[in-house]
C-alpha cells in the first residue's frame, strides 16, 4: 500500500497522445483483435501516422503492412501488441528498440494462467519501465482517447465526459449501449488488463488531471494498491463511480480465472468507497443512472424530496422508491400548498406527492409551474418527477406527437422546466413512460436526467446528495493518508500490547502480570474485587480455559489461579479488576491488514450482537474520532448506545476517541496482521479496554504479495 | 373480512361479454374520456352493437349519437357512464331502466372527495345490486377484454395472457409499454376505480376462471376485503403478481387523495402475499420481469443457479446479482466440469460462473452445448445466462447482423438452446446487451425471458423458484381460512385472558389472584421464589409501577405488595412464580385485527431485540405450528434460538405450538383489537407464557369500517 498522499504521477501523455501508432498483429481476419483494433486506429489517419505490422507483410485493411516493427524503418510512439503469447517478450523488446514510449498489450496468457505467467508479465513490465516507457496490459482489449482521436479498442466509443477504466471489455460495450439514451459518452476508455505496469491508480490520477474528463468510471476486479486508489479517487476533484460486484465466492472465482485478480471483500471495498467519496454501484444500469445524475452537476443538500406526478399510481410508486433510496417525502407546508393551489385545479393533490390529476391535459404548462414552485421552496432539497410527461409530444403517446397542440405545449413546458432548473441549484430527476420523447430530450439537455424506470430515477437522485459529513471539498473528508510505519513491536504479548495502547491514551482496569501466588495475593489486597484471571503466553487463552471471570474476592482469585496453573502451567498470568459489564455496552474494535487496502478498522457491538447479527462496520484505518462516531451510529443496534430498557446512555465520544487511539496504534504497525480490543466497554462516562490482542503477519512473506 | 373460503362468485359475464354497449358521454373532443372510450369501443362494431350517447345528439365519431339512453329505444347490455358527477345518479338509473346488466362508471368525484361522495357512490351501488346488475367504478378509466373484443378503455391493449386489475390508468399504460419487448400482452384490463360495487376480489375470482388469463397482475391501493383477496389469490390456480408500494406516509397520503383508499401497512401486505403465494413487486419494471418469467411456465425446485457468460466481467456482476436475489452460485463438481471442458477451450472458466472466454466467437454453438450440460446437471436448479449473446445476430452488435456468418450460427445456437430448454423442466433466464436481437427473440419465443439488465434477470429468476414450504398445489399452503367467531370474551382482564389461553393449551407459571396480604403469604408458602407481583385491573400496569420482579422470598413479596398497594390501591394482584429468563429466549407474540386483512400475527424476539432492532415478522392469523416455525426462523436473530455463547438451544417446536395456540385463540375473537403474550419464554424444553393482554376494539364501530 502506498503511503504517499500525492506521489509523483507517471506521465501518460505518450499513451493517450502518441506521436505515431503501430499495430503489431494487424489482420484482415475479422475474428482477430488485431483486425478490430487496426480498423479503429485507421479512423484518424490525419491525426498521426498509423502503421500496420503483420509478420506476413503484404496488405492489411487496404494498407501496406510491414513484416516487423524494425522493418518500418522509423521510430514509433505507441505500439499495440496483438501477437500470440510466445512472441510477447520479443515483440515488446522490438517495440522498445524502435523507440516506443507506450505499449498497449492485448496478448493474453499471463497472470490469469498462473504463477509462471505472472513472472513473465512482471519481467516484461520491468524492461518497459527500465526503458522509460509505459505499458497497459497484457490481456487488455485496448484503449481509446476521444479527445486526441486515438482509437485503439475493438469498438468505437461515443464522445463525452466519462473516462472508463475497465477490467472487462464486454461491460464497457454494455455501458456504451446504456449511456447513449442519456447523452453520455466517453472521453477515454482503457481496458485495464492485468495491470503489469500502468495501474488503475496511475490512470485515475491521470484522468483526474484530464480536463475533458468530467467523471471517472471504474470496473475493477483487482484494485492493485487499493489504498492509493482510494486516495487518488478522493483527491480527483471529480466524481469517481466504481462498479464492483459483491465479491461472493462465485464472483471471486470468476475474477481470478479471467484476470488472475486478487479480489477484495465487498465490505472493505464499500468502506474504502465511503471514505474516499467514491459512488459504489453493482450493475451497469446502476452505473449509468449515477453517471447521468452526476453529469447534471447539481447537488442536493439534503434528503427531502418532492415527488411530482400526473398520475396517482405513479406518485405512490415513486414516493415508495424515493423512501427506499433513503429520501424523506415530507408533507408540504401551507405556504407551498397555497401557491400550488393557485397553479392547479380541484382534483389535484398538493401534499407530496403533488399530483396534477388531469391538470396536465388541461394545461401542460402547469408542469412547469409546479416544478418552479417546488424548487423555490426551502422545504425540499430535490424534485422527483414521474409519470406521463413526454407522452404528449411522443409519437407513441397516442395524443398526437410533437406537432399536435398538446405536444407543442408540452415542448414549451419542457423549456420552461429547463429554465426553472437552470435557475436553481437543486437537482430535478425524472421518470417518464416516454423518455425518448422530444420534450424529455429537452429536459435531458437541461441537465435533468430522464429514466424509463422509477428505481433508476431514485437511485440517480441518491447519487447527487451531498454526504452529511462531507468536508468543504466534497465526500472525501474521512480519508486520512496512511501514516509512516512505527518501530515494529518486537513483543506482541498481552502486556506489551496493552502498554502500546495505554501510551496512546487508552484506559484499562487495574491489573498486574504475576507469576506466583504471592503476586496474586498482593494484587488482590491492593484493590477490590471482583477479579479476572487470564493465563498469558498461550495461544487461544479463552478456548484453553485460560480466562476466569467474576472472581469475587482474594480467595476466589487464588483458588482460580491454583486450578488454572495446575492445568495450563502458563509462564505468567494477568490479574485484573473486573469491570461491571452491565454498566455499559461491549464493543469490539479490530484492525486487520488487507493486502490491497492496508489497515481496515472494524467496529461492532460485542457479545451476542456480533455473534448473531454480525453487526459490524468497516472503515479505512486510522479512523478519526469523528469518523469513529459515524461508524458507531451506522451500527444497526446503535440505539443501544443511547440506553434502552432504563439503562443510561453511554459516552459515545469517549468510545469514539478510544477507537481513534486503537486504530492509530494499529495503523502504524505494518508487521501486524490483526490488532483487536475486545471488549472495549463503553461506559456512561469514558471507555475501558478489557482485553487486547496483536497478531504478527505469519508468514511474513504474505505482506509482500 | 370474509370468512368464506369459496363464496358464491358474482357473474361478470355481462361485464366482460355484453350483448351490446352504450357509451354515455361519447364525444368528439379529444380532451374528454368519452372520446377515447368511444373511439376504442368502435374498433369492434362487428362483435356487438355499439351505441353512442351524447346529450346534444347529432354525430359523434362519424356515427349518429342518441341524445339519451332512453332515446335508443332498445335495451342495452353494458353502459359506460362518462358524464359529470351531478348527473351520475340519474344516468345510472336510466341505464338500469334500459335493462343494463353492467355499468362501467368513469365519472369521478365520489369517495376520493370525502364522506359525502362515499355515501353517494354507496347509494348508487346499492341500486345497481338491487337491479341484479354489476358496476365497475366510479372514478375508473374503463375496462377491456381482448378475448371478447370489448374495448372500453382509453387505450388499446395488446393481446396476451395477463389480466391487469389496476387502480391506476397511467401505470397500466406504463406496463403495456414495458410488456411489449417481452411479448407479454393482456387478456383483460380493468381500471378498479373506487370499487363501489365490483371489487378487486370479484375480479380476481373471475379472472381465475378465465381460461385465456394465464396470470393476474394487480395494482391496488385499497384491497377492500384483503383477507378475501388473499384467499382468492391463493386459490386462483395461476400466478398472481401484486404491485404494491411501500405504504410509507407519503404513499398513503397520495393514495387517499386519489381514490379515497384505506391503505394497509407494507408489512401486512407482504405477510398476506407470503401466505397467499402472491408475488409482491414494488415497481412496474419489477412486475414486468416477474410476469415475463412466470409466463415461461418453468419452475426452479431450488436456489442453486449456474451463471453462464461469454465475458468475465458479466459473470462477476451476474453472480453478485444472483446472490443478491437469494440464489447460491455453487462451484460445479468434477463431472460437470469435465463435460464442459470437452465443449470449451483452454481459456474458458468452468467453475461457475462458466465463462466461454472467447469460445463464443470460435464457435457460437458452444453456447448451446454449455446450456445443455448445465440443464442436465443435478447440481443446479436454474441457469442465468449473461453477456454478449445476441450481438452476433444484432445489426447494432458490430459483427455483421443476422445475415453474417457469426449471426447465422448464433441463430442456430439460439434454436439449439431453445430445444435444450424445452426438453428440461428447469428455467433459463438471460441478460443480453442486445435483447432485441433476432437470436434473443428466438430465446424469448422458447420461454427464456431476455432482459437488458442483469438485476431484472435475477429478479425474474427468483419469481419462478418454488417456495420451500409450498404444498402440492403451490405457494399457498400457509393460508388458512378465517375461523368462525367464538363467543366474545366478556371479561378481558388478565386472569380471564390467561384462562382462555390455558384452555387452548398454553402453559403459565404457578400463580394466584389475591387481594389480601394473607393471600400473598399463602401463595408464597405454597411454592418457592423468586416471585413476581402484578397489580391488576389498571391500565398500563408496567408504566404505573404495577409490576415487581425478582422478589426473592415471602418477605420480599409481602413488602412489595404493601408498597404497591399503598401506592396504587389496585382491586387485586397477581402473585406468580418468576421464571428464569436467562434459561430461555424471550419472544413476543401478538395478534392485531387489521380492517382489511383481519387478524395479523406478529412474532418477534422480545426484550432489547424488539426495542432496538424491531426484529419482528408477520403472518395472517391463525398460524399453524409449521408456519410459526418458519416465522421464528425468518427472524434476523433466529440464531439465538439455537443457543449462542454456550447457552442451550430452545425448544422451537414448543414455541411454535404456543404461537399456534395464541393465534387461534385471538383469531376467533372478532371483538378484540389486540391480543398479546409478552414475553413468551421459549425454554430448552417447552414454552411458558409470562404475561397476557387482550384489548377490546374501541370504539367498536371501527370494526365496521
Amino acid at each position: 500500500m502506498s503511503r504517499d498522499l500525492a506521489p509523483l504521477s507517471r506521465d501518460l501523455a505518450p499513451l493517450f497522445d502518441p506521436v505515431s501508432v503501430a499495430v503489431v498483429g494487424a489482420s484482415d481476419d475479422p475474428a482477430k483483435y488485431g483486425h478490430a483494433i487496426a480498423s479503429q486506429a485507421l479512423r484518424a489517419p490525419h491525426r498521426r501516422p498509423i502503421h500496420l505490422v503483420n509478420r506476413r507483410g503484404g496488405t492489411v485493411l487496404g494498407q501496406s503492412a510491414a513484416p516487423s516493427l524494425t522493418a518500418l524503418g522509423e521510430p514509433v510512439g505507441l505500439v499495440v501488441v496483438s501477437v500470440p503469447a510466445p512472441v510477447y517478450e520479443q515483440t515488446v523488446e522490438e517495440a522498445l528498440a524502435c523507440g516506443a514510449r507506450a505499449i498497449v498489450a492485448v496478448t493474453a496468457g499471463f497472470a490469469e494462467t498462473g504463477a509462471e505467467g505472472l513472472a513473465r508479465q512482471r519481467a516484461v513490465a520491468e524492461k518497459v519501465r527500465a526503458a522509460g516507457a509505459v505499458l497497459v496490459g497484457p490481456n487488455c482489449l485496448g484503449i481509446a482517447d476521444n479527445t486526441t482521436e486515438l482509437y485503439l479498442a475493438s469498438d468505437a466509443f461515443d464522445l463525452g465526459g466519462v473516462a472508463l477504466l475497465s477490467q472487462s471489455g464486454n461491460l464497457a460495450l454494455e455501458l456504451q449501449l446504456a449511456f447513449a439514451p442519456h447523452g453520455l459518452g466517453f472521453s477515454r476508455f482503457v481496458s485495464l488488463g492485468n495491470q503489469s505496469d500502468v495501474t488503475l491508480v496511475d490512470l485515475v490520477r491521470d484522468c483526474a488531471r484530464h480536463d475533458a474528463t468530467k467523471a471517472i468510471a471504474v470496473y475493477a476486479e483487482d484494485f492493485g494498491d487499493g489504498r492509493a486508489f482510494a486516495q487518488a479517487a478522493a483527491t480527483a476533484g471529480k466524481p469517481v463511480v466504481l462498479l464492483s460486484a459483491g465479491r461472493g465466492a462465485a464472483a471471486a472465482r470468476s475474477a481470478a480465472s479471467h484476470t488472475g485478480a486478487l479480489t477484495t471483500s465487498a465490505a472493505i471495498v464499500a468502506a474504502a468507497c465511503r471514505d474516499a467519496g467514491v459512488e459504489l454501484v453493482r450493475t451497469p444500469r446502476e452505473m449509468t443512472a449515477v453517471l447521468a445524475a452526476v453529469a447534471g452537476g447539481r447537488r442536493a443538500r439534503g434528503r427531502r424530496v418532492a415527488v411530482f406526478t400526473d398520475g396517482g399510481g405513479h406518485g405512490v410508486v415513486a414516493a415508495d422508491a424515493a423512501e427506499a433510496a433513503g429520501f424523506a417525502v415530507p408533507e408540504l407546508g401551507p405556504r407551498v400548498r397555497e401557491r400550488l393551489a393557485g397553479q392547479l385545479w380541484g382534483p389535484s393533490a398538493l401534499g407530496n406527492p403533488v399530483d396534477l390529476a388531469g391538470m396536465g391535459e388541461q394545461d401542460p404548462m402547469s408542469y412547469a409551474a409546479v416544478v418552479r414552485t417546488l424548487l423555490d421552496s426551502d422545504e425540499i432539497d430535490a424534485v422527483l418527477m414521474t409519470g406521463y410527461f413526454g407522452g404528449y409530444s411522443s409519437d407513441s403517446g397516442g395524443l398526437g406527437g410533437a406537432t399536435g397542440t398538446l405536444g407543442a405545449t408540452e415542448l414549451a413546458a419542457a423549456d420552461s422546466i429547463a429554465r426553472a432548473v437552470r435557475a436553481s441549484p437543486k437537482p430535478v430527476v425524472a421518470q417518464s413512460m416516454y423518455p425518448d420523447a422530444p420534450s424529455c430530450q429537452n429536459l435531458q439537455a437541461a441537465g435533468i436526467p430522464v429514466f424509463a424506470a422509477i428505481e433508476d430515477a431514485a437511485r440517480a437522485l441518491a447519487a447527487v446528495v451531498v454526504a452529511e459529513d462531507a468536508g468543504a471539498e466534497g465526500g472525501a473528508a474521512a480519508l486520512e493518508p496512511l501514516p509512516e510505519p512505527a518501530e515494529p513491536m518486537t513483543d506482541t504479548g498481552y502486556y506489551a500490547t496493552r502498554a502500546v495502547l495505554a501510551e496512546a491514551g487508552l484506559r484499562f482496569p487495574a491489573s498486574a502480570e504475576i507469576s506466583t501466588e504471592a503476586g496474586v495475593r498482593a494484587f488482590a489486597r491492593s484493590t477490590s474485587g471482583p477479579f479476572v484471571l487470564k493465563a498469558l503466553h498461550l495461544l487461544h487463552k479463552s478456548d484453553a480455559g485460560g480466562v476466569a471471570l467474576n472472581l469475587a474476592d482474594e480467595e476466589a482469585l487464588v483458588a482460580a489461579h491454583r486450578e488454572m496453573h495446575a492445568r495450563l502451567s502458563a509462564p505468567s498470568y494477568s490479574v485484573e479488576q473486573m469491570a461491571d459489564l452491565g454498566a455499559g455496552v461491549e464493543l469490539i474494535v479490530g484492525v486487520n491488514r488487507d493486502p490491497r487496502f492496508g489497515p481496515i478498522a472494524m467496529v461492532g457491538l460485542g457479545g451476542v450482537f456480533t455473534e448473531v447479527l454480525g453487526d459490524v462496520v468497516f472503515a479505512l484505518a486510522p479512523v478519526s474520532a469523528a469518523r469513529a462516531e459515524t461508524m458507531l451510529r451506522d451500527l444497526r443496534c446503535a440505539a443501544l448506545l443511547d440506553g434502552v430498557r432504563g439503562r443510561p446512555a453511554v459516552d459515545v465520544a469517549a468510545a469514539a476517541k478510544a477507537i481513534e487511539q486503537i486504530t492509530r496504534v494499529a495503523a502504524v504497525q505494518y508487521d501486524l496482521a490483526e490488532f483487536e480490543v475486545n471488549p472495549l466497554l463503553a461506559l456512561p462516562s469514558g471507555a475501558l479496554a478489557l482485553d487486547a490482542r496483536a497478531v504478527p503477519l505469519v508468514p511474513p512473506s504474505l505482506s509482500d504479495y
